[in-house]
């Protein structure tokens, strides 16, 4: 043994999963598989690490890895890295299989990604992401469906309608709108950021307020002058107008579920305004003909009643989306830990990203996909209690007794005689007493001991102890009848031939 | 588009899984798990990293990480491995979690392990172990356990008995026998190496050859000298015996199908001479002590029948064994890709490691474990056609056609249509003809396209194409009567009413 022992800690944000947590997790991804392959994706699976080029990472200087991302070199100085999303990956996939795919390819994959980042309350290091992708369509057709199959998910694994909501946006329309005031174009890269940070503030400072940032620039309460982006009257209004729209999208939410016609008729007039709004922009225009698409065949399948909505809010972060991005949030509300309600909020989310797989071919591949973040969403699905995550607790193994150290084989032909029944059992193997033994099984979870000394066995019988009725007996005692207690007590303790052993456990396992 | 294409390139030593493979060995580590509760161990999993010193490496210098291992550092400068096996991770975790856990702990866990090595055919730098452990307990009985139950998991996916054997050995008696003869001690350690040397040469050199290089040394035929070890000749006398002993043990397997009472004499009066020989080695006896409890335990339950087997010829690289060490070897052989026998070996294997844990806790903590190959083994089960991972192949999703793209809305509509009935199916969304389409519905595996053009649309029908008569249709016209060719062209393609799409869909599925 060292002079000096090692401490066992696990590293941040990293976590141990125990027996309930890896089988509920097991269910979760079951039912998630099940409805990605009733809208006829495939499972396609690649490893946790690829070259840093291939992520479309810089390549880390060699005193510091990339920001974000964990790289190492190989025995061969390559540089690699572990998979920090699994889109990157799959173009990676899709690009070097190409010819051999079938196009559009839909497949889907479920994996752990890393993070090198500070962990913190929810924020881990190593996180299972769900995810499902579309590579070789460009039909908006190919976005709807992956928002109606996020939703149907999310109700397989016991969200109820009305307790989350897929929102869509384009970044083609906002992008749109500022090329048709002439924001167009490298040029105006700066003028657009200062638009986009003006825009950004329409929840602090009101319209009054986004307005003065979009024009000349604002002073506030202290006095303090913010410069503005300099646009002109028209382009001011043209925005404004933008905003308006978007929020008037944004609030159809709320009365669609008690109106869908007018509803229906509230997005396509919006539709038809941001429309207007690009009309002197080609890709303003593709973007609303997108949304327009996706929104017709979402409201074809009734799925505009509140699962799926146009939203202008969503943006996501990443910057590889180039169309429709989506957003899957759950807007129930749950008890924090401070006893404030808390609301899960996005629990998966993506978009179409056609430069992606591009990146490898020299042309551009449409694709869209979406991730599920899993842990969070079950967090989550503990929250509402699903039946998917909670189940019950899973009963521990039939445990079988050694009293006799001298009859371990005896011990060993009772647990097989149980295994060759299918019922999961073992013989306890430490060094403890009868009591501890007891206890060890309670730990254990069983609900089902089985004793041998040396009087059972001259007689040729076992004692089989109903753990359950045993902790019921001893709770209450004092309380019960006098039948009641016989009754209980019969239960909790039987002694039958060995040869009866599996019938007995049986009916014993049976009735808990 | 960037002027300079990435490669898209997956990594030596590492592998993509398309669906078919994901399916398969999802069937696979399903079984092993049943089989593993059966027997009483509950699931635990741990991180894919861990701190570098937990895993008991050395922490690696700055310039080069650790041989061996993918070793980085984090945001805080500490270093940090990719697990390289499954048991380093449990040590840490039992050893963090010592007290809540119940006493003897028996769990298992899968998952990718990781080894920063040159690839090889067979060899990869990520790979899948499946391990169970028994933590806590010093009885032989947890390691004859762990035995029968590799044994009856090997059985369960598919490989059948007699196919193969699953061997004990003991490091304690080969050091027990070496401490009888006065080799004990640190002092003899480069003595005890060359005696390790010489032995291994049994094979090649005989009997004879062994005997000359324990003793003073040997010449070979070229008249080149090896310096023996140097034994006297009682100490040589007593390594041939224990090299004689092991050899009737490991022969015994041969009989034991034929004559299991006979051969179970022969254990024993084998085990009796290995007694004999470390008479006067405490660590020697116990480890005979360890393989008789063992032969013990298994023979009462019938595994000695070819199951399992004592067999000195064990060694298990790892120095971290303590005691007894297993090997999960298949005997049978399969034609290699160059049209000669090959032998997969072994697929598993595992032993005593009492030290692992106690690295952390100042104390030794018995422990025991056998941990799968699955790459290695599920390559094997494909091998015997097991039906776990062969199983048919999944069939793909049924294609609606896209004919008309103005009429997305309702051919969405019919996707949706049979997907509410639970029939994975899918619309193309790909920009190509009725031809490629059809061909790509071949391509995804599927029995069955939904087409539906403006004829069809007028009458409120849809034609349903059984792919599978199509193909044997268009293979076979030529040679087909007139009958059974009429036959199979009415299979082949049917005409519904829309309000018929699903039944019609499910005859044609249940049909093939």
């Amino acid at each position: 043994m060292a002079d000096r022992t090692v401490k066992p800690r696990l590293p941040r944000g990293l976590i141990d999963r125990a027996a309930g947590d890896v089988a509920a997790t097991d269910r979760m991804l079951a039912a998630i598989r099940e409805s990605y392959e009733l809208y006829g994706f495939e499972a396609v699976e690649t490893p946790f690490i690829e070259y840093t080029d291939a992520l479309g990472k810089f390549l880390p200087d060699q005193d510091r890895p990339n920001e974000g991302v964990f790289s190492f070199q190989d025995d061969d100085e390559q540089w690699l890295s572990l998979r920090y999303d699994l889109t990157a990956p799959l173009a990676r996939y899709v690009a070097e299989n190409f010819d051999r795919l079938p196009k559009p390819y839909r497949s889907y994959r479920c994996g752990w990604v890393f993070r090198n980042e500070k962990p913190g309350p929810g924020r881990f290091r190593q996180f299972m992401q769900f995810d499902a992708d579309t590579v070789g369509s460009a039909s908006p057709a190919a976005d709807a469906e992956i928002c109606m199959m996020a939703a149907d998910t999310l109700e397989r694994l016991g969200v109820k309608r009305g307790d989350y909501v897929i929102k869509v946006n384009n970044r083609k329309v906002l992008d749109g709108v500022m090329e048709a005031i002439g924001l167009g174009g490298e040029a105006n890269a700066g003028r657009r950021l200062t638009v986009l940070r003006a825009i950004d503030k329409l929840d602090r400072l009101g319209p009054d307020g986004v307005r003065a940032l979009l024009g000349p620039g604002r002073k506030d309460e202290s006095g303090d002058f913010t410069k503005g982006a300099g646009l002109d009257e028209n382009q001011v209004a043209a925005m404004v107008s933008f905003l308006h729209v978007s929020r008037n999208l944004g609030q159809i939410a709320v009365v669609r579920r008690f109106e869908p016609d007018s509803s229906r008729r509230l997005v396509a007039a919006a539709l038809e305004e941001l429309a207007k709004l690009v009309k002197n922009s080609p890709i303003g225009q593709d973007g609303v003909n997108e949304l327009r698409a996706i929104a017709e065949l979402v409201s074809e399948c009734s799925y505009d009643d509140g699962r799926i909505a146009i939203d202008p809010s969503v943006v996501r972060g990443l910057e590889y989306y180039t169309g429709p991005v989506f957003e899957a949030e759950l807007t129930f509300e749950v008890t924090g830990e401070d006893g404030r309600p808390v609301r899960f909020g996005s629990v998966g989310g993506g978009g179409r990203y056609d430069g992606l797989v591009g990146r490898f071919r020299g042309e551009s591949v449409p694709a869209t996909g979406f991730s599920i973040g899993v842990s969070r969403l079950f967090a989550a699905l503990k929250a509402v209690k699903s039946p998917i995550v909670e189940g019950a607790a899973a009963r521990g193994p039939v445990v079988v007794l050694v009293l006799d150290r001298d009859q371990l084989p005896a011990y060993q032909r009772l647990v097989s005689t149980l295994r060759a029944a299918k019922i999961n059992a073992e013989m306890y193997l430490g060094e403890a007493g009868m009591n501890a033994q007891l206890k060890y099984a309670d730990r254990r979870g069983s609900v089902c001991a089985v004793i041998q000394g040396s009087n059972e066995r001259e007689k040729g019988e076992v004692a089989i102890k109903d753990l359950v009725a045993g902790a019921d007996l001893a709770k209450n005692a004092k309380t019960l009848e006098r039948d009641a207690y016989l009754a209980l007590k019969e239960r909790a303790q039987v002694n039958v031939a060995e040869s009866l052993l599996v019938e007995t456990v049986r009916a014993i396992l049976a009735r808990h």
